[in-house]
């Protein structure tokens, strides 16, 4: 059986998103919400992120047979706790996180007995908030689920079926692994993203205007994810810790390894690099996950 | 006295670019042009990316007022010694250089007598050679002049009139204090972002189909900075390196913190970092030097 009513929990960027790609792509499927913010459900009713925000997580679920918790990964627990008790028996309880292997144990823990599916779409912005989300964020975007082993098949079915009809291609890999290919696509350039915005900020021979006024040298392109929002970043890092530091401490080896070649004035290994560099960009392109226009659309206004 | 001729060599993205922007905004000035590369030269009549290429640099600068040399920076030298013979006595000589210390000084030493006016303009993308230019690469740019001492007034006034007229911002500051700040916004990004797509195509537990897949989660930001051309990098490292360097040991130094930070679970200074850098991504976006929009413009297609 098909999903038919889905409850979204966290009314922000994802949340917003999936509420308003649901409505673009299935206008069938009928669609509730909550958010803990009162603000915000206020902003998501004003939008008509979802048919019919309720004020209360319990109250938003009740009829549901798909859940979907689009809350900052650290408050998976909290928010699958509270719907424990009226969650409808055959249910399936996914998410979004941008980690996996910490949700799919607590949501397990949370709730013995569900179908618990974890999702997470490869897609973003550095927004976030009610009045962030925008139906075509899943569109040619990546959606991996990491389901435990023995999920029925029948359910993976459903929910895959969902997210490709919101424009997602759907990759099915295990909890542990899609915590390291994450750590390596997004987590770390966050965390180097951040790093050198917060070094930039804080030094005493250039000031912060000129860092600002010269950005346009490649500078900022790191600040676009590095004004990403600070708690769901900062869960990110905590919930994913050994995967991130395990690649920043490649990371690290292969810059120490570039410094020593500045340092000793070889230019070869320089050059080396930076041509083997240029094929991952080809690719990426090629296979639509970004735009080759010089100015990324800069120019259209 | 105004500049009416002016003679770019190096007929690449930048260039090209100035050639384009001459021809749309100062139809008056009269253009010429060189490459080294007869194919370069061939596309640059095609694409008209000045008024007349000539195929010796002397031939080209033999009538110019101004000379703008827009070669990779370890190729400075070489290209100021192809003209020295032929260069008018009052012609200014002025460069694109990415850092400015090695450039002042081999043009100084390669055309002595000579009135040199090295400049930066922070504007580029990461396509080069002859097919990359656009008129409308400089417009609200800034560009950088680091006149020497003792460089006439008006001299100066000519020369930041006409990247005016290009829609540029001008600014004036010594050659070190250039190569410092740019070490900051272009340089040491160029650097982190060579390195990580280097790190994520050597790894072994995550293949590069994944890497580009998932390329949307932040890393894809990083793999067009790392696509910039070989040659004009690997000259910008060794030419400014001590620049590089220092800046490079303050970004290791917070990295270092961050990622003790993430072994001992403090969430509270990630938390304060990752909110300290959205105020900067705020100010770039006010003073007109990115795009605010969610997605850079690429739902647009
Ligand atoms: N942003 C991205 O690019 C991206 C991409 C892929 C996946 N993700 C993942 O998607 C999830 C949501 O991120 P987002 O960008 O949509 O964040 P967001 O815009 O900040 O939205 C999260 C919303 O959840 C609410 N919330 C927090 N705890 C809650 C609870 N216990 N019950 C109900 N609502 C609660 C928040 O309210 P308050 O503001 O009051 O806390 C906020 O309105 C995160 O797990 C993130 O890792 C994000
Ligand atoms: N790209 C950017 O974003 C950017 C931004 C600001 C400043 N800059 C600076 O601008 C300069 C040019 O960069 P670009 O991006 O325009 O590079 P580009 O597109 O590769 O163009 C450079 C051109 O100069 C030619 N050339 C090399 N040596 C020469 C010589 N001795 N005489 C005549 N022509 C010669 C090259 O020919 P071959 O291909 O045969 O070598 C090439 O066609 C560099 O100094 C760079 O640091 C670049």
């Amino acid at each position: 059986m098909s999903i038919q009513r889905v409850a979204v929990i966290g009314l922000g960027l994802l949340g917003g998103s999936i509420g308003l790609a649901l409505a673009k792509h299935c206008p069938d499927i009928t669609t509730t919400g909550y958010d803990a913010d009162p603000a915000t459900r206020e902003a998501a009713r004003a939008r008509q992120l979802v048919g019919t925000v309720h004020d209360s997580a319990a109250g938003s679920v009740a009829q549901a047979d798909l859940v979907i918790l689009c809350v900052p990964v650290g408050a998976m627990a909290f928010a699958a706790e509270a719907i424990r008790d009226v969650l409808p028996s055959g249910a399936i309880i996914s998410d979004v996180g941008s980690s996996k292997q910490s949700v799919v144990e607590s949501l397990q823990a949370a709730l013995p007995g569900h179908t618990v599916i974890p999702a997470h779409p490869v897609a973003g912005t550095e927004q976030s908030g009610p009045e962030a989300g925008f139906a075509e964020l899943f569109e040619h975007r990546w959606c991996i689920l990491t389901p435990p082993e023995g999920t029925p098949d029948d359910k993976i079915a459903d929910l895959s079926a969902m997210w490709k009809r919101l424009g997602s291609k759907i990759e099915i890999m295990d909890a542990a692994h899609h915590d390291l290919v994450l750590a390596v696509t997004s987590h770390i350039p966050h965390l180097i993203a951040y790093t050198i915005v917060g070094t930039a900020s804080d030094l005493e021979d250039v000031t912060r205007s000129e860092v600002i006024k010269y950005s346009a040298g490649g500078f900022r392109d790191f600040t676009r994810i590095a004004a990403s929002d600070p708690t769901m970043w900062r869960d990110v890092f905590l919930h994913n810790k050994d995967a991130v530091l395990e690649m920043l401490g490649r990371f690290t080896e292969d810059l120490t390894a570039l410094q020593r070649a500045i340092r000793r004035g070889d230019g070869d290994a320089l050059h080396e690099l930076f041509t083997r560099t240029r094929a991952i960009r080809r690719s990426i392109i090629e296979q639509g996950q970004d735009d080759a226009r010089p100015d990324f659309g800069r120019a259209d206004h």
